[in-house]
C-alpha cells in the first residue's frame, strides 16, 4: 500500500501547487483604485474556471485511486504523464484571461484540457490492465461514459472557438458542471465495495 | 480513513503553498541601504496578518478534520471552496500591502476574509451532515460562536473601511487574536473525546 | 517506518514544487497571435525535457526508498544534497530554453543532470551502507549499472555541447529515454522481495 | 498519532516550498555568454547557505517531532512562529546575494537566523512542557546545547557585520558546519528509546 500511498502524495504536491500558483498570473495591480481591477476581470474567470478544473482532477483522482488496489511502473508514468499536462494549465488559464478569451487562446486552454483528458483516461486504462477487468475500479470506471464525452466535447470546443470563442467557453463551463454535478451513483458503489 | 488522509494531505499542501507564496509579495528590494526596506513595511505588516489568519485557518481545517470521522462529495467541495478563497489571500495581502492599508484595498481584505469565513462554515456544515448532529465534530462545532462571530466582524469592517481603513484593519486584527488565543475548552473535548 | 515516511513525504514536496516550478519559466506571453508562442518553443522543449529528468527522479527515488527497510542521519543529508541539485533543474531548464541550446547553457545542463546523478549514486550508496550488503536493496542497486552509465553519458554531453549543442541534447534524451523504458526485471525482483 | 502527522506534513510542505523558491530567486540571465553567471555567483553562494540552513532546520525538526510523543495547541503554534521565520529567509538570502554581502543585508539575515533559532527553542520547550521532563524528547533536547550556542552566535555575527559583513558570514559558516556534522550521540539515544 506505500506505493499507492506515495503516488497520491506526490500527485497531491503537484496538484496543489498547480492549483496555487494559477493564482499568480492575477498580478497585484499597482495604484489603488478599483479601476486597476478592471483588467484582472477576465484573469479571474479564467482562473476560477481552471481551479474548478483542477479541482475536480484532484476530486477524480482521489476516487480513481482510492478504488485502486495495486498499481505498477505503467501507472506511474501515466501518472506523470497526467500531471505533465495538468501542469500546463496555470500557463494557458493565463494566457486566456491576459488576452480577453480571445480565439487562439480559448482553442489553446481546449487543448490542454483535451490533452489532460485523455491522459487521465490512459492512467485509468492502466489501472484497470493491473487491476483486472473485475475489480471495483473496472466497474466503476467503465461505467463511467463522462470521461469521453468530455474529451469528445473539448475537441468540439477547439474547433468552434475559432467561430467564436463564447462557443468554446460555454463548452469547457458545461464539462466542468457536468462533472461538478456530484455523481451519488459511483460513490455509492465505491462505498459498498471498499467499506472503511 | 484513507480518504480523509487524502484530503487532509491535500489541503495541507495547498494551505502550505499559500502561506508560503504571501512571501514573494516582498520583492528583493535593489540597493543595499536600510531605507530601501521602508517601502516593503506595509507589504511585511500585512503578511504577518496574512500568515496569521492563514494558519488559524490550518489549525482550525486540523481540529475540525481530527473530529471528523466521515466525509463525502460534498465535503470534498466545500474543502476545495474554502481552498479557493484562501488562495486570493495572496492576492489580496500584497494588493493591502502594496497601497499602504488605501480604503478599497482594505475592503477587498475583508471580502477575502469574509468568504474564507462562509467557506469554512459551509464545510463545518457538510461534516455535519455527514457525522451526524450527535457525533463529537456536531458538538464542538455547534458550540462554537466564533465563526459567525467572525462573519459579522468582517461584513462590518468591510463598510467601516470606507470610513476609515484603520478601523477596517483593526477590526482584522482583534477577530485574529480571537482566535489566537487559544480554546482550551474545545481543545479538551476533542481530547476527551478522541483518545489518542 | 516514521522516519523513512517523512523523508519521502519531504522529497515528494520538493520534487513536486521543482516539477512545478519550471512551468513558470514559460511566461504567458503578451499579444494573441499563435506567432506569441514561437520564442516560447525551445523553452518547451526544455521543460518537457526536465519534467520527464525530474519525472524520472521520482519514479527512481519512489523505487530506492521503498526497497530501504533503514535510514539514518548520512541518509537525510545525501538525500537534501540531491535535492539541491535537482533544485538547480528549473534554472539550468529556463536558461537553456530561452538561449534555443546554445553551447554553455546545454553543458550546463549537463553539469546540473551530472551533478544529480553523482548525489543519487551517494544516496544509494549511503543506503546499502545502512541497509546492509545483502539486503533488497543493495541487490536491487547493486546488478543496476544504468546509474554509472548515465553519469559518464552526461560527463561525454558536457565535453561534446561545445562541439555541437545538439550533441549534447540529442545525449541526454538518450540518457531520458534510457529510464523511461520501464525495468521491469527490478521492478519484480522488488515485487518479489517485498510483497504487498 | 493523527494529530502529529498532521503537523509533520504541514511542516514539510512549507519547508519543502521554502527551500525550493530560494532557487526563484536566482533569475535567469538573459544573454548566452557565461559572463552572464557572474554577477549570480554571490546569489548562488547564499542560495547554497541557505539551502543548508533550512535543510538543517528540517532535519532538526524531524529528530524533534520523532521523538515526541504528545502535541497540543501551543505546539501548533510554536510551530507556525517557527515556519513564520524560516520563510522569510529566501527574502533575506535573494537581498543579501544581490547586494553582494553588504554590512546591513548580512546582518539582516542574521536577524532572521536569530529569530529562527528561538523560535526552534520556543517550540522544543513547548514539546517538553506537553511531554513531561523525563520524556525521550526532554533528554535529548536537555543536553543538547548547540541551540542556545548558535543563537548566541547569530547575535555576535549580526553585529560583528558591521565590523566587516565577512566575520558575519564566517559566524553563519561554522554554525551551519556545526550542526551539519552528524550528531551521532542523539540519534543513538533516540534510536535506543524508539526502537522502529
Amino acid at each position: 500500500m506505500m506505493e499507492k500511498g506515495r503516488l497520491e502524495a506526490f500527485s497531491d504536491g503537484v496538484i496543489a501547487i498547480i492549483i496555487t500558483i494559477m493564482v499568480l498570473e492575477m498580478k497585484v495591480p499597482h495604484g489603488d483604485s478599483l479601476a486597476t481591477l478592471q483588467p484582472l476581470i477576465p484573469v479571474f474567470i479564467s482562473y476560477v474556471l481552471s481551479f474548478v478544473n483542477v479541482g475536480i482532477y484532484w476530486n477524480n483522482h482521489h476516487h480513481l485511486m482510492h478504488a485502486a488496489k495495486h498499481i505498477n511502473g505503467s501507472v506511474l508514468w501515466a501518472n506523470i504523464h497526467l500531471l505533465f499536462w495538468l501542469s500546463l494549465f496555470p500557463f494557458a488559464s493565463g494566457w486566456m484571461g491576459e488576452n480577453h478569451f480571445a480565439p487562439i487562446q480559448v482553442a489553446f486552454y481546449g487543448i490542454v484540457s483535451l490533452m489532460s483528458g485523455v491522459a487521465y483516461y490512459f492512467l485509468a486504462q492502466c489501472l484497470i490492465a493491473v487491476n483486472g477487468k473485475k475489480s471495483t475500479l473496472a466497474i466503476a470506471v467503465g461505467k463511467d461514459k463522462k470521461g469521453l464525452i468530455s474529451i469528445i466535447l473539448y475537441a468540439l470546443a477547439i474547433g468552434l472557438s475559432f467561430i467564436s470563442a463564447w462557443i468554446g467557453l460555454f463548452i469547457y463551463v458545461v464539462v466542468a458542471c457536468m462533472w461538478f454535478i456530484p455523481d451519488k451513483r459511483i460513490e455509492d458503489k465505491l462505498a459498498d465495495n471498499n467499506p472503511e
